[in-house]
């Protein structure tokens, strides 16, 4: 088995705040990534996929589509967007680096034919990234 | 002469758009920047002084000072905030890289006793920048 | 489960030298790591915890609560220090990377409340480190 | 269990074309990737062995030799060539990221005597990069 | 005066040799970069334009705008070909970083409108660059 | 004229602290970089030399030579070594990077013959650097 990672980009605004506390509780919590009117980050995508490579063509699976797939069904949604209010399936979801991993995850593992999702790793800065493998 | 530079980082989201045009004609000017909501950067600031370094201490200008500087008159001020609504000397300005160069320039310059600054860096992206000179 | 990744940056020197072994020896062994002056690199301290995200807070740990631990445990006690005669817990342990990443790891295992350490990694140079994972 | 890594890179040319399938069909698995006189990269390779660091080093396996075997077996080899003529124990191999990986695997996971291979990963490019790990 | 830069990316194959001068005398010349199959790279283009910001629009140029003529004018022709049989415009030029600045220049300088071209900084490897000015 | 620009690497510990004044003065002076045992860094020098290009060879001067001359006459000098005692020609100089960048350039200076240094970078993290251009 072999794993194939394909590494994507969108620069997006976030807030991260919760309707169900105070702004002084969500001040605590999140601290400045709770301000008022947001703050945004160049985030980078990084998705695996694990399989065998297929003899006759030596790939797990054309790196062009899983690009294609990526952006069709993530980038192109997120990319130069406020993720609390312009992206349906993210809808009622707190943006934490750790919440957008499992809601791509949810939609891209089902539109993996060729290689199976193996890890969907989500930087929000350099230095602050999380990682789901279902 | 020595040029001394200082790297710091700032997330913040911003929204390219004048008001001055329709919403179509923002869109044909910036594209996706010109959304709604806005979106966001993680941005690096590169300020760099010139000078003769002194020969009691070999330094230009102490680099935790000209840090300090940085970030108490345009980090503390930008960052994790929206630079069309949050920074009040952002008022009135389309936040470019090129227009943040000049409004930085325009806060940091007189600040600088010893060295003197020389230009000032403002990466959007990795794959976007703008400097000024003065 | 989802792995929560934050990075931290330190600048120390250390020397490779084991005093069992001649110095002749521990050039052998260490090359110009074991010169007697020691040397320096900027270092990275890469910390993953893993858990599920908290419903209400979309978060695995506070990112900021994760940094300031791995900074008054770790970096605050190595950043600007000679790992080999200033850090109480290294003491009569050889500062390779893979040292650090254990020495490290039982430092901050027990500090984790929320998010359970998953793995430790120390960059000494871009293109060198250790991995730790209990 | 520590896990050490070591990068070292390399700069090469190469050509996904499988002579079963006629140009056109290459092209549309291959992509640009097919075209004739083919195209380069700058290569990375990151070799990961695993193992207990021994007491008196405090080393799983010296880094120094990690990198001249790494260098002497895969490195020197491949560095400046075409991988798709010059290189013997690429002959007959589609040279992709996938193949890449598990041909180096093959090469290098006899030579490991200290410390045992854990992955190896090629970087064809800082967005597209293979793994294997056995 | 702002000035503007924009990173473009593109992989291509390469060969140093002389027709002038024999293999040997080439070897000399090139060292590894005359091997008779060559090698590639992952290039890196930084184009910077230089003026002032329109007022109404807060830019020296759209960088969407500058993008996309450097992306016709030169990424596409370059991008996953052999820089020495495959570019029209680099025939009989000698493929150096040196020779790539000055022969894009020549390409981009008269097809800059607002945003006078200011500099062309051609990276081989993260290690390598030319730069050009005019 | 055409710059060309040739990265190298080197890893040693320094400390800043000048004999004039007392322990305490240089603490406020240089902060914890004058904790007494020092401390280091992976530190970058960007060494630029400016020419035009030969017309036989495309080249301003060969890079392979350029390296190998910083290399002798720096790199193996510095590299694993305390800049503050290992190191003749920083004798008595206090290491900052604004002295280190001005004392490798009276050095490698006069040693270029085809092609003119024109600028010398020295970073001590990616976050400082210092550049002299003589």
């Amino acid at each position: 088995m072999v794993y194939l990672t394909r590494r994507e980009y969108f620069s997006a605004s976030h807030r991260l705040f919760n309707p169900k506390f105070s702004y002084d509780e969500n001040l605590q919590i999140y601290g400045k990534c709770a301000y008022p009117n947001g703050h945004g980050h160049n985030y980078e995508l990084e998705v695996t996929v694990v399989g065998e490579p297929e003899p006759d063509t030596g790939m797990i699976m054309d790196l062009k589509k899983l690009s294609e797939i990526v952006c069709q069904e993530i980038v192109n949604k997120v990319d130069h967007k406020h993720l609390n209010v312009d992206v349906d399936f993210l809808k009622d979801i707190i943006p934490t680096a750790e919440n957008l991993a499992t809601a791509f995850w949810r939609i891209l593992s089902p539109k993996m034919r060729s290689g199976k999702l193996y890890s969907l790793r989500v930087y929000e800065t350099p230095d602050n990234y999380a990682e789901y493998r279902g």
